[in-house]
């Protein structure tokens, strides 16, 4: 069941992800990757001199992840030239056009083309890929714990902050390192999962002098948890992890003043793993195939 | 904080409740629960000759889990009493009613009392004690794994048909006795949660050949999933467990036929750990009064 | 590679592994094994009239497992005749013979024998067998502690005695199950090592108050650990089982006074898992045959 | 219980090592130390300025680890002078002296003392320390892993060449991360013990078109086992991780001439986390003392 994939953009991520598909018996016509050399004696990869070539005959386009920085143009570090977020919406009609992290304004603009041959997909708001992902900002996170203390993880006392996704999988993993795990979380479903898996619980709400007792804090949730106040009880020799996107949950300013390490972890999946990462987008773009 | 609780009725679960409740300093009006010898001497536990009396002081009324299993009256092994639903409902006027397994036909008597202050609520749709009980249905699964074959947890390919809030909890502890998990689920997200655990995935909805690899197929899903057609596939010296309430999800017919030992195995929690499941009760009654 | 095997007398054990042996192409020679039903319809299988015949063309003998439980007859369930250890042992001459837990009277004996051409191999002193039946037996162990306690495995505190083989298995398996686990020992190396596992430590020589925390106590130490003055600090709802061989590790008759549930649970690879030993004699039967 | 040591040379592990004495109590008299600055406001730590003195009030020397580099002088990198192996083993008459690594021409050294009342500890050849440093040696890999491959470690075929302690450890952490665990031996015993935690087992002494299937193969074994016959079939994509002393197990040469990543990690307890390593050293100094 090959088919043709436009791929218009995009970082090293999406370079793995063209061999992958290819390998699949795609076929791949690109726009605006003529700079990635380790695609270039791939016979199942046209290059195209203009995106409507690249277009053509294919009912998908993957744009890249993230789809654009700069709200303007779209994301091409494998090309010498600027592609609009315009054009790319403007040729799209009557295609399936997935990309990642899509900003809600590229959403309005599509409301100006004609909307029921024209389809947006955020591959990053596909529920497989997030769970998929937790994987490899869990390994990053281990990584990280590793390189900054003078500890071993085993026996360390960790508390992560929130019982989402990622936290899951990273107390998860933390025990099968032995490590001393509490999730601290506020509904009482929450506090029944932590219990299942055999970790500790905390009350999320009512963090204070139990603080003490943490080697390491990972923080998952994205506002503020460890303010000003609750860093008080953390004691300096402590490692803080914030893992969750802008503004993140720890109070840095203030940990800093107290001299408390505190690192700021994102888009750890990328980075520590862009092998994998590329094989769940594809795994992913074949979902939302399957279902349309 | 001690409270008064009016306790009605109720089994083993029931009277170990009691006594966890009066460690915790409440006292208990119980009605319905004369033959429960070992309560006897707790001086925190007054045995009343009526309900009323039971029910006078008490803002929480405790009635049995399961409520009833007539329809008529409620569930009093306890006593030589009937005592009668439509009794109790009329009683409960201007207090809380926790029981377990509510029947519609009893939030239907409550709508011909004054509803505004009278509340019922079914301990057994709390998501929290949920959880909490696929511990001990995990635990009874494992013994009767162990009981019931020739060979060891440890190697044998086992798959879990579903993956709900059971299905989760036992493919963790048995890849925890180092036995081979696939998880057979139909959504792409639980594909996802499947193999950020380290289990194998299937597919719920097409399940043939391989089913002849697996020693213990388990399944928790409760409606008709291993059909005689899917049968066929299945060797003769597996084991299949069926943790579905009724009509379960195996045809047991049919797996009776093909001489295949099939256990239909329900209520573990109360069979296998009655005094964790009663601990787990009384937290979810003080969790519901946390809440109002 | 296939071999001719004489197999004299032996349990349902045997049968399975005459089973397996034929499996894999070898042919035996039986004798003391006439009522075992299931091999009668077996290509592979002879049924010789005396030992002599089963022998005359068989380099390896394999006996019963246990050899003897009188020491004067081997043990054979299976036939209504009584062989004598003195009769296998004299037509043992030039072959090897193997059985399981053979008695030092058994290698005197031999000795009367051309000990040149003659060899005697105990199956149950091989490492690899006493490994692979710490599984069964710690399936065994946890079935047990499911089937006689009112809590679940997960979340209690659990304690060993001993950190040899079955030992090392167990507390594998417990910690897998969510359970707390101390191991007790006595020697700093076998602290690191637990302590690399991720379990609680203690002295084995110095239980005392602290006994009083457990729910459940393992013995796997051939002699007396849990004397009458530790069983004082042992909890009445605590669950003691005891794996070692005589005289075993527990003053039973002083928990029977304190009123302690105890089991002394022996021999449990045979009963839990018949087929997965079985398989296991049978690979080190192969690992003998390789080495001489 | 406080004790005088006197602790001559050393590095950071060493400065660790004696803040953790002093807060246990015991008072300690360093010589060659004088640059540690953190040690200068310690009241319990006397800076003398001859060895003897340090010596004088104590039983107990602790010396470097490792004790000399180049077989003439201790190792001191908190001092600007030189001390000799030869005047500290003299002046160590009628004292215990611990270090770790000591060669045998120290212990040569001793024999022209007074050997009666001179006793000298390896610290490195006790066997609770060797044990307890697995778990930071398999941190420190695990951190190598994430750090150096594009994939993530869980559902990675990782190969275990040999089956000592560190490869224990690190098998079952690597497990507890999801890993594909492949562990190679050559004893049925180990063969056997790797089965039991659930691990696949490979033959050392067969490595051959399997080597195919590994993503990460690391070495343990301190003579040349991956040689460039072996290396023909590891793919070019997979990370080999020599964790033994020299030589080594990995031909690297061959290796690079492959384009094989090849890392060399050695002394990994020391870099990855030392406040644990200087824990160990303490609590396998105190088992010392309860011995003597």
């Amino acid at each position: 069941m090959s088919k043709n994939f436009a791929v218009i953009g995009g970082d090293l991520r999406i370079v793995k992800l063209i061999e992958m598909l290819t390998i699949d018996d795609n076929i791949i016509y690109s726009y605006g990757l003529e700079k990635a050399q380790e695609l270039k004696e791939n016979p199942k990869v046209k290059f195209c001199d203009e995106m409507q070539e690249a277009i053509r005959d294919c009912k998908i386009i993957i744009g890249p992840i993230p789809f654009s920085t700069n709200g303007v143009d779209i994301n091409t570090p494998f090309s010498d030239e600027k592609i609009s977020i315009e054009e790319i919406i403007h040729n799209a009609n009557g295609r399936i056009l997935m990309a990642g992290a899509i900003s809600k304004e590229v959403y309005e603009m599509q409301k100006n083309e004609d909307e029921e041959c024209f389809k947006i997909i955020d591959l990053m708001e596909r529920e497989e890929l997030a769970v998929l992902n937790t994987i490899s900002t869990a390994e990053g996170t281990i990584e990280i714990m590793i390189a900054n203390t003078n500890k071993t993880i085993h026996g360390s006392e960790v508390l992560i902050l929130g019982f989402g996704r990622v936290a899951k999988t990273l107390a998860y993993k933390l025990q099968g390192l032995s490590a001393k795990v509490t999730c601290a979380a506020r509904k009482d479903k929450d506090f029944a999962w932590i219990k299942s898996y055999g970790y500790e619980t905390a009350n999320i709400n009512n963090l204070k002098s139990e603080l003490t007792n943490f080697d390491i804090i990972i923080n998952t949730v994205p506002h503020l948890i460890l303010s000003e106040d609750n860093l008080k009880y953390v004691r300096e020799d402590c490692l803080l992890i914030d893992l969750a996107s802008k503004p993140g949950g720890i109070d840095r300013k203030a940990a800093e003043r107290k001299e408390i390490k505190c690192i700021w972890a994102l888009a750890l999946p990328g980075k520590v793993a862009p092998i994998t990462t590329a094989e769940i987008i594809k795994d992913t773009i074949y979902n939302v195939l399957k279902e349309i």
